[in-house]
């Protein structure tokens, strides 16, 4: 199986004083490429959602290698590292569309709720966890 | 009766490429300049919604004068032009507050909806009603 | 000549506690599809950049009719409805992209700046001029 | 030596579609944090500047613990947890301002550039070196 990478074009309104992408849109664009992701393996938002799941954001981190700017296209590739059930691990390659140039790399993960409460996927919404169970996990990159 | 005017810092990352800060920031200071008043006049948000009502915007505009830049304090002038009991329309004046020169002047209104529907305040909330029809009405200035 | 309307999905982070997108974000979709347009008719930022000129806006507006919510795609058709050689003013209509349903309708104007002061891009860019004195101008709808 | 903790009051425009404050926005509260703590040392940001320093993120990373609500004020501590001339590393405890309990923790680390280029403060600027390297470093909490 294979995922298509997804595309955004960086906005005017994305930029900040030094002329580059401000570092805090990067962890936007990640949340954008998940829904993209989720949405491709299966698990699209509004239909997560109306199964009343939530899936918060547990933490987050972000490399900034080289530095985005106006007007570039960049290309995000998603990776599931790790699943429990309980929680989901997640990394991002953000990478120039059209030169491959490496902008940053980062990591998020994630619970589930119900109703507020933490829920496993495996008992609440078993096809949910049968998707994720059955992507071909890649280690973290290091 | 006099409201405290609304203090924001300009932040870097309202900044945008040009070295200023990024135009759609004001809608965003106008809003919260906005909660500002209302609460300063007896209607604090939390309470609103607290009582089911929600108060959308219908209309904003802004006209741009002078740029503010990062690390600026500018001030908020809320001022309440209409009320109707069904709408209720507001202008802003933001200006440094160190120099007080101008940097822009806008408008927004806003209607009220309960349980999604739009209501009229007199009938709904007639507390809020009262403390909206009690204040100075200004004229919209030009 | 025939524009291609501009396409934006409405992203999670561009919502807000009211479960649909935050009225300031609107704003900045204008300016994606003002960026969009005017690579268009061939003036693409890059470029006028790279030719000294910013065009800051100078004023805003808009009028907000339906609410967009998170993944919804909105088209956004951009029309010139005013060129002085020094100011430009344009208007913007958004529509969900599957129904055609209005959610909102907005303005801006924009004047010209070289090296921080106004310029008529008459003198300044005259194929600049050009090009927007020769798109069929259209009457601002009220 | 003790440095005032800076507060932030969460904003309307910064919740999202969870009647959350969207996960984003931390990472923008620390640079506010940041600029603030900053000044409070010495280095001002618009100085900084001025001596042709800027200082980009090079590393950025939340973990979120609970969940701050529109209207909620945060008390932020900054702590420099490491200095090498070259690169500072910074961690931010969020906390609710009036009782305290814990919404996020995070670090950053930053690097200096001069006309684009790292730079060595020890070289670059010596007394802001001297202002780093005299601070209590604190030893990064885990």
């Amino acid at each position: 199986m294979n995922w298509e990478p997804y595309l955004h074009k960086a906005q005017y309104y994305e930029t900040d004083g030094m002329g580059i992408i401000h570092h805090s849109n990067y962890i936007r664009w990640f949340e954008e490429a998940r829904v993209d992701f989720l949405a491709q393996i299966g698990m699209p938002f509004e239909e997560v959602e109306a199964r009343g799941i939530v899936s918060p954001v547990l933490h987050v981190s972000c490399d900034y290698k080289t530095m985005a700017r106006f007007g570039e296209t960049v290309r995000i590739f998603v990776t599931v590292t790790g699943y429990t059930g309980a929680k989901l691990f997640l990394t991002y390659r953000v990478e120039d569309a059209e030169t491959g140039a490496l902008r940053c790399a980062g990591e998020s993960s994630h619970c589930f709720l119900s109703g507020g409460r933490p829920v496993s996927l495996r008992r609440a919404v078993p096809d949910y966890d049968a998707i994720l169970r059955g992507l071909p996990l890649v280690g973290k990159e290091d």
